[in-house]
């Protein structure tokens, strides 16, 4: 193998899928790189590929000491591993190695808290961490994926040049900055997953009203979705389930989509923004309820027996064939699908800044929707009005009471309505845009029934209450009093 | 103090409210007690009340070594303190004088897995540790909790003659058995309080749709709650909030209801378990909701200020003034509040069930339903049925296939769906039974748009995917497939 003339700019270990394609990306942006892997047949082939796809400066390792020493001073290095014990292995492997100021970042899908861990550990040895969320898949890593590095602003600065040039380039800039401090950018990137959880959920529930209700077609569908990724929803999971209802089965009659099991596997990052949620006291009942959705998708064969109690209650596959305008359908259903979308943002967005009042990160909510803009898998054009409404007010509660998205839900809330209840009464569940109304009429409510919840608690645990005409806690023998009046 | 002539048969240190009435409860029962507390005036003030209650055997200790020293051997103590740092400061205090073969029960609502790791602490030191759920409030400890007693099986049995009479009595027997190993009693009342949760919210929401939709006064809704209290909902917490709507505000003019302020306060207990409902994968959404409402019920001040920026767009408290029919509207909310409870108690079994398999406890969820029908705050005669159901089937996959429950939902479905749409026309959340609706309505699906999801993942992230026609791991060049098809 090629040795380099001269120290490379930087290091990647862990040459799987994501670890390959951004080591590609980053040598193609001019910057000589040298990667490693355990399983050294990695090592070759990352390198061969490199060769095929325009003779890239990218210089292969078989041992971790030569791959250490092979990087310029302070080095930096990369590890695209798989969460949990491999990178507290690979760390270890790296760091015999490594000296004073030298930087490891981790940029795999980690809990944040093991990036804590990991910096303090790190720090006693004088080195420096970054955990770095990366969003974009296979095709963004290669060709600019959006960036989530946090940690050490110092290691960030050796490498910013590098990120800012890696990234993916939008009209407002390169989808990168840096994140905040600890584990901020694992925390900000689990939280798009969750986002991405939610989004992926709702386009399956639009697609199940217009398939199960409207009675369109794959092909009818295909071009639903096309015309939709041209307007508000033009984003990049609306583009690829366009495409997705157009491709043809390879092993049969009719459409692949049709013959895929209805069972969703997932990887961690929704059930983590999920319990964060719970544990931040945030609503996040969007999110939530894809989580849930994935949970009962994968109990095929219990819901298979539960449709057979049930169809000699009257219950089929649809409860009742209402006559449906298609046209109106259409147009109601990607009403609903916008105002849920909002909803589902503003749970992501005020989790993530609950978590940065509590840890002191001071992230900034705009600048994190502009680096989702482009690269990551819920880029969207409707991330650029998340970014101007934090422009327009940094100190926003709450999305929902920006005056332009609130004049959007405003002019929505009709067909959203209609659309959650056509799904009711024909016995399709829409259970993230259900809860995402909920959640709205639950905001924007003054007043909630949640004075009789506290006189219940205050009943039975003396728990007390507040009173909304006299400031203080107040205590009331309930049960004495029913007992007396009862007499 | 009057000193115990020979040795008491318990202790119980710790003596707040719980505390207090659980050792009165021991003491009425016939067995002479011992009590301590750090706060030594406590501790007189439970013997003098122990005195006026009917000169019960309660004997106090001001210093915890003559406390312990006073119980007879194998000495087994009760700690009533809070979940925490108390608790790890009371065992430090208390095992300190005792032998190998004692045994120290915990009575609060602690995270399972503190208990564990005590109960290996003390295991140690030869001394025997049991987790104790003790549900039922200030009146439920003074005269018959239901008690979820798990842990040590030697320690239950040292105990087991005190429990069985200190517990509630009702037609099956008394509300305690011994739950299983490990932490499992303090999971098992984890998940009651989450249900307890999910019983609170949709009861809230019922209130909200008659008050709010229907109309109905404080008169009113306090004799359908008692009317609602005969039939199948009958239960403590109906019967209490038919109380609550009865008592006039001590303050000023009306009902005290209308006075409290609607926010919720919460303990710890309805977040753990909806956090341990992700980490087992099992769907509770209906729980989740009732914490979401407790959430969103605490921005009171975000809330009214999105409640000025929504009445600009024409939104009221109420969107429309829709006709009803007051009595089929009680009915039908009677009808939707019924079945979403149904959905509720499904996905509490089912968690506890998940976390039974994920430890080995061999939990009987039978045996459970039937502890809690007296003595706790879910108490109802619904969990009658619950038992029945497991009874006709222990391996019962979820609790809406069981043939009974299945048909009462059949015929509850109409009148669900009716509230619950009348609900969202109306700007009326009801989280809790709309997700209780999409829960059922997910469940009972053996088709659901999930394939979709997959779809999508296979696209982005090449994560595979079934099908429904062959056995077996796909993967589908989505993208490549999809520019071809547009050439």
């Amino acid at each position: 193998m090629a040795a380099p003339s001269k120290p490379t700019r930087i290091g990647l270990a862990g040459l799987a899928v994501m670890g390959q394609n951004l080591a590609l990306n980053i040598a193609e942006k001019g910057f000589p790189i040298s990667v490693y892997n355990r399983t050294t047949s990695k090592v070759d082939e990352t390198v061969e590929r490199a060769k095929r796809e325009g003779d890239l400066p990218v210089f292969g390792f078989h041992d971790p000491e030569s791959f250490v020493h092979s990087v310029q001073k302070p080095r930096v290095i990369i590890m695209l591993v798989k969460a949990g014990a491999p990178v507290d292995q690979t760390i270890k492997t790296l760091s015999a190695y490594m000296e004073k100021g030298d930087c490891i970042i981790d940029g795999g899908n980690e809990w944040y808290e093991n990036t804590e861990r990991r910096a303090k550990a790190m720090a006693e040895l004088g080195l420096l961490y970054l955990g770095m969320g990366v969003s974009g898949g296979e095709e963004g890593a290669r060709h600019g994926p959006s960036l989530m590095p946090g940690g050490s602003v110092e290691a960030y600065k050796y490498i910013e040049d590098i990120l800012l040039k890696v990234a993916a380039q939008v009209d407002s800039g390169p989808c990168v900055t840096y994140i905040g401090e600890g584990g901020s950018g694992n925390f900000v990137k689990m939280v798009h997953n969750g986002i991405e959880y939610g989004d992926m959920q709702l386009i399956a529930e639009a697609y199940d009203v217009l398939k199960s209700v409207g009675k369109l077609s794959n092909e009818e569908l295909q071009s639903v979705f096309s015309e939709w990724n041209k307007g508000e929803l033009l984003s990049f999971l609306i583009e690829i389930t366009a495409d997705i209802f157009g491709i043809k089965d390879d092993k049969g009659e009719g459409y692949l989509v049709d013959k895929v099991l209805d069972k969703t596997g997932m990887k961690g990052t929704g059930k983590w923004t999920v319990q964060q949620a719970a544990d931040l006291s945030v609503a996040a009942p969007t999110i939530a309820s894809s989580l849930d959705a994935r949970f009962l998708s994968g109990l095929k064969e219990e819901r298979v027996e539960a449709a057979k109690v049930f169809k000699s209650g009257g219950f089929g596959d649809i409860l009742t064939d209402q006559a449906v305008d298609k046209k109106k359908l259409i147009d109601d259903v990607r009403q609903a699908l916008y105002a849920s979308k909002i909803c589902s943002y503003a749970q992501g967005m005020n989790l993530i800044r609950a978590k940065s009042a509590e840890k002191g990160w001071g992230l900034k909510l705009g600048e994190l929707a502009r680096i989702w803009k482009g690269g990551c898998i819920i880029r969207a054009i409707f991330l650029d009005r998340i970014k101007k409404a934090y422009d327009r007010n940094a100190d926003l509660a709450n999305l929902l009471v920006d005056p332009e998205f609130a004049k959007e839900i405003i002019e929505r809330q009709s067909a959203w309505r209609r659309v959650v209840c056509l799904a009711i009464n024909s016995g399709i569940s829409t259970p993230g845009m259900s809860s995402s109304l909920a959640y709205f009429d639950t905001y924007r409510r003054s007043r909630l029934p949640a004075n009789l919840v506290q006189a219940q608690r205050d009943y039975f645990g003396a728990h007390t209450y507040e009173r909304t005409d006299v400031e203080g806690a107040f205590h009331t023998e309930w049960f004495k009093l029913a007992k007396q009046s009862k007499i």
